[in-house]
């Protein structure tokens, strides 16, 4: 067993620890003090994160002080969406006007939970579709649209299908009926250039554990000047936008990996990128009655879903399991649930085609060898898996 | 500078890794599989957050079903609260029909804080006192109750003044007029023995930085069966209850601190509770004109605070800070700020002496040189300070 092959193809999930992040962490276990406090300990803390903050900022052309620390992604972007419900008039926030909200039937489940706990509440939460590729539809935004939308919230890449939005396109579309504009950037952090400023975006979301950082630390862009009010409430940390003793060693790990990106991202984007286009040559000779989801060209480089008529995605997950391959059905936050993917379903696949579905992404460890040997073992699987299924007759 | 001596006495601000805890940290950065993926490397780090939790709960006697990983102490006391706020029918918490809460003037600035959020937009918050040694007052709690209050929050121990609630009296009475109670205990826990049956409390508060574990993680004990609303949605993790990928590094971290707390905290209360009867022996001595903050017997081992006539605690800190000592003016949370500390103020005390006021916390680090030179340097530096001030005329 020790020996067997292990080949981790689920980057979109979680990612390994950078090896210079493990350094950072095993470096700053020494790092203790309160950055709040006022003595040595604490300052000592306090310019490290500040260090780190300019990192990041940088990374995505912010100002240091436009970037607030946060536990998750799923936090950053639940805090978005509550700004517009806040209903205080004494709030530091102002209080938003415009209450309600756009987002797509693709996000990721933290903002459709989310908006679901707002809509109960009270909110006017108005849903837009997306094309069979996973690209959101223009002209049902601009629909959309009127005084009362404040905020419209499009993630900046899909993390089941990798599909690639226009941000700038759709921020400026908002701006111009005078709503606000968050993209939630999770999946596309690292893995594709960014720019704020470029993309003209009010608030980004991104995340630690997808970029080879740890896991419990994201952080949130908040451009300069846009109402922001907090979701947990106490001390005066992040300028008092979000309370609570700052998570150093998270932090100080969150800025080596987005250093980490910078230097490696784009060499690492054109290897993926030729590994995808192999592998998708490779299934579509050895794999008979296979659909490829999501945008053709303006996809994540490392992410590859893929439907199978007669296969179950979670028999083929588990078989290559077996074979020491990880990969998903879809997202791990949905992973438990039987219901097909709502990302697919939003593209217009079947409930069955939905189902029989994997996703493969890639990351920076991600050889040549590991990609031949899932191109190796997945036909394999596919054809044991559809023998055992009584749905499926084998065409060709 | 290298040789200069260290002392860190603001153990209630934030505590060092325990060098267990370090280990632990050190041996699970290779565990990067996400807990919710269904293949192997998610099922490795899922068996290791599981077989933490279940420690964790035992350390408080409640069921590992009963715990939740947060991202902080403030997440845990801001979730508490929002349950109560929680206006949709259609809320798994089953909406709390009593909505309002009482809580005391000395809790820390996250309930605080959050309190006058939810206050302003329109839950009815009640506010009660406590003694000359911050202790709660039974009978303002007991005229506080009616048949609106869904619950009561008071803190197991005051992070500043160190004084402990009868928690068990207080829930009692809480629960005999039908409300929840909910304590944060992130002081309280592994300093003193705590036992959620036996206190009989509806959620409790942890944190992992203040017991030797890293920042960026804590956990919320919520008795099964009472209601419970997300105020993080996504994911399904945390049994639906906290969404966001599980800080996995954090949450192993926080099993060994716990662990660890287990086997140290008793012999280390007691050496505590000498090294702080010395102190107040000797600066009963050695300094005219002081007053020791907090309760005379129901107070934390650790926790020592002292107020002095015509000093100001900033400028004690400051001296200390370069005698390479490190104290606190009160809360971490509060720094910057130039207000007095509120938690003072409850108890009577003027603006001026509370302005005057340093907190010592000790902790398992603590030696005896470290209090001796703590007990050396401290009158000199008061004298010092009262020296530069025009408002003390020394009386002996």
């Amino acid at each position: 067993m020790e020996s067997r092959r292990q080949v981790y193809l689920d980057h979109n999930a979680t990612t390994p620890l950078h090896p210079e992040v493990k350094e950072v962490i095993r470096d700053s276990l020494e790092i203790f003090g309160n950055p709040s406090s006022m003595h040595e300990f604490g300052r000592a803390s306090r310019q490290r994160i500040e260090a780190a903050r300019e990192k990041i900022a940088a990374f995505i052309n912010a100002s240091p002080q436009e970037i607030i620390f946060v536990g998750s992604g799923s936090e950053a972007n639940n805090t978005v969406l509550s700004i517009f419900a806040c209903s205080s008039i004494h709030c530091s926030c102002g209080t938003p006007h415009r209450k309600s909200i756009i987002t797509t039937a693709i996000e990721h489940p933290c903002i459709l939970e989310s908006s679901k706990c707002l809509s109960e509440r009270g909110t006017n939460i108005v849903m837009i579709g997306v094309d069979a590729y996973g690209k959101v539809e223009l002209l049902q935004l601009q629909n959309a649209l009127n005084h009362d939308i404040g905020l419209v919230s499009v993630m900046t890449a899909n993390n089941e299908i990798g599909t690639i939005q226009d941000i700038k396109t759709l921020a400026a579309t908002a701006h111009a009926q005078g709503a606000l504009f968050h993209t939630d950037a999770v999946q596309a952090v690292g893995k594709i250039p960014l720019d704020v400023r470029d993309l003209d975006v009010d608030f980004l979301t991104l995340s630690g554990h997808k970029i080879y950082g740890p896991k419990g630390i994201g952080a949130l862009y908040v451009r300069q000047g846009v109402p922001f009010c907090p979701m947990i409430r106490g001390g005066h940390q992040e300028r008092g936008r979000r309370a609570g003793t700052e998570n150093t060693l998270g932090i100080l790990a969150l800025g080596k990996a987005i250093e980490m990106r910078e230097k490696e991202m784009g060499e690492e984007a054109k290897r993926l990128q030729e590994y995808r286009e192999f592998l998708i040559q490779t299934f579509r000779v050895k794999i008979p009655d296979l659909h490829i989801n999501g945008h053709p060209q303006d996809v994540l480089p490392n992410t590859l879903n893929i439907s199978f008529d007669g296969a179950e995605g979670e028999a083929v997950l588990l078989y290559l399991d077996l074979a020491g391959i990880a990969v998903s059905t879809g997202s791990a936050c949905a992973s438990g649930s039987l219901d097909p993917s709502h990302v697919l379903l939003a593209t217009g696949l079947s409930p069955e085609r939905a189902h029989g579905s994997i996703r493969i992404s890639m990351g920076r460890g991600t050889d040549e060898a590991d990609v031949h040997y899932l191109a190796e073992q997945l036909p394999a699987v596919i054809a044991r898996v559809r023998g055992m299924s009584s749905a499926y007759v084998k065409e060709s």
